[in-house]
Parts: C-alpha cells; structure tokens; sequence
C-alpha cells in the first residue's frame, strides 16, 4: 500500500498546526484532514480506528503506518524530507531537540494549557490553576534570553524548534501573557510568521 | 580543547539517571559529577557558570560545549555512539522520539512530580494538585496497553524509551502509584533494571 502522507488536525490546536506547517516548509505533497476537537471530530468511532486515544496531529504515512505525538511527527517528516529544518551537526541538532523536549515539559502545559481554558472553555483565571501564570512567564522569559542573542532560537536559521515554539507563543495573549513584555519574543514571532507565510497572530 | 565527557547529576532524580543510564548503556567513558540538589549544590555560583538555569542533569561534551535537557541528552549521545538504543529504521526510530516527547509532557509532570513532592518535600496529596494522580495512572494505563503487545516499549529490543519511561515509573510507587495495578508495566520494570543492571528499586 502507498498512498500520500496525511495529517489530521484541528487548526485551533498549535500542536497540530507545528505538523502542519513543517509540512508546508519542507514543500511535502501531504493530504490535510480537517477534525474539530470542540465537535468531538476526533472521537467517532471512524478516527477512533485510527488513534485509538483520539488525539492530533495524528499522521499517517504513505505506507499506512500512523505516527502521533506533534514534536515526534516533526522529527519524523524533517529526517524523511531531508531538506533543513533539523541540522545535521551533532551540536546544533542537539540544540534543536533541546527546544523541542523543553516545550513539551516548561512551555506547552501553561501557555497553551491557559490558552485553551481561557479562550475555549471560557474558564476564568481562578478557575485555571495559579502556578501556570507564573510557569509560563518564566518559559517566556527563557526564550526571550535566547533571542536576545540570535535571530531564531538555535542560531541564525529556522529550525524545528523554532516552528514548535512559535506554535501556542504567537497566540499566548489569548491565554493572558503579556508579549510586549518579551520584546525579542514578539520580534521572533514575527519573523517567524513571515518565513512560514501565515498572517500575524496579534494585532501590531 | 578535548576531554572527557561530563555528565553533572542527582541520582535522586529520575532526569539525571536516564542520562547516566544512557551513557552506561553504550560504553561510553565519562566523568559523573554528583550534585546534590536538596543542598543546593545546583545554585553555586561554580555550578551556573556552566548552566545558568542551575537544572540537571547538564553535559559538558568532550570540546567543552554544554547540553541540557535529559531527553535531548539522551538522543545526543546515542546519535554520537552508534551503537544501537535509538534504531535506524525511520519508522521504529520515530515511536522512540513519540515516547520520549509524551513522557515530557504526560508522565513525567505528574509521576515525577507526585513522587519529589511526597518523598523529598514531605508533602500530603492535599498539598498536591488532585489532577496528578488520575493522570499519571491514566499514563501508566497507556504503558500497559502498550506492553501487554511487546516486551520493550517500541517492540523486541531496549531502546532510549525504555531507559526514558523506566526513570520514574520504577520509583512510582514514593509517589502513591500502585504498580501493582499495572502488571504488563510492572514486569517491564523488572526487565528494564536488569537489563541496566541495576538494583529493583521495588520490593518484590
């Protein structure tokens, strides 16, 4: 069997746009399979067949194999295409996958974790647990260090960790964090937005 | 400038052994500087010097640059070695990378975070998010799912995800989790330890 590359996801889910839009960057012929985690889209019975967990992105591949997990779908593409995106000096990639474990464990869990209760759940902030505020100001702050001494987080070119931040970073004033604050942040997320063509998040 | 790999850790914590694990696995030559985190030896001024942060476990690699992040560290030195625990196959090398990255964000948070929190800070559950305990059995539920299948976490052999998931799902129980709940998980540990040869970190 081989068929074309096809990622499920919902454009509301940051996790599901960085699979996306490594896509895209790497120019792969790739099937894009709309699902809407607020409809329950990703709990019929039909996808249930394909990611018994019911989570995206969920990609699977031109040999029917399925692949989940955001970052590891990155990897996954950015080693297949061959084409940038993951460098292939030790050190340099090794900073790259140094990003992408940080995110999951410092950055997504409260900027996209406020993000979504705010301004999907309409849940307000005593409702959302007091130490995600904080926690995502410090990854904040983590980044704007970095970007205060190279253009992208790993250097002077885009990488995969920079796709992985700018994720749920260009949208965290809808979970209440203040980019302004972060000036190379904001900076960056700009940058960002024009090399992967996508119209800014914020308002300017 | 040419040394001696590095690696500065805590054996308290389950971040620092996959790293030290890791190493050992693939014969590697290298320094273990122990640090002891609850004496603060992460905030010396000697010790930011070569991580700002203060995290473990840190690498300084033979020339001298530094490296964080357990995962990322992990990844670095298999890569380096060559010498098996992350396959070559594009496939089953991508299931490696969906385990370490969901560890990151659907494990680690919450086993690790119960155990430091109840064996080293001497908390009680109330002092602890009652979100945690469900979600780390819900991860220990998946590890189940997965290892009633195979005998390691992505099929016949030991991989990074192994040395990754076994970290804190071997010491779960100072958290409160019940690993006898777990039976396919709990042999898998068993396995795991001697295959690392280490002591089983639970009474039989």
């Amino acid at each position: 069997m081989s068929g074309k590359l096809k990622l499920y996801g919902d454009p509301i889910s940051g996790n599901c746009l960085k699979a996306k839009w490594t896509a895209d960057c790497l120019g792969l012929d790739y099937e894009w399979v709309p699902l809407d985690i607020l409809k329950g889209e990703t709990r019929t019975d039909e996808f249930l067949k394909i990611n018994p967990f019911g989570q995206i992105p969920t990609a699977v591949l031109p040999d029917g194999r399925v692949l989940t997990q955001s970052n590891a779908i990155m990897v996954h593409l950015a080693e297949s295409a061959a084409g940038g995106l993951l460098p292939s000096d030790p050190y340099d990639r090794a900073q790259v996958f140094k990003w992408l474990f940080w995110e999951q464990n410092s950055h997504e869990p409260y900027i996209a974790g406020r993000r979504f209760r705010k301004a999907y759940l309409g849940h307000d902030d005593a409702k959302i647990d007091a130490e995600w505020l904080p926690r995502g100001n410090a990854a904040l702050a983590l980044m704007e260090g970095a970007l205060l001494k190279t253009d992208f987080l790993t250097g002077a070119e885009l990488t995969l960790a920079d796709i992985c931040l700018v994720a749920y970073t260009r949208v965290a004033h809808e979970g209440g964090f203040e980019l302004a604050e972060f000036p190379a942040v904001r900076a960056w997320v700009k940058q960002v937005e024009r090399s992967l063509g996508l119209e800014p998040a914020e308002a300017a």
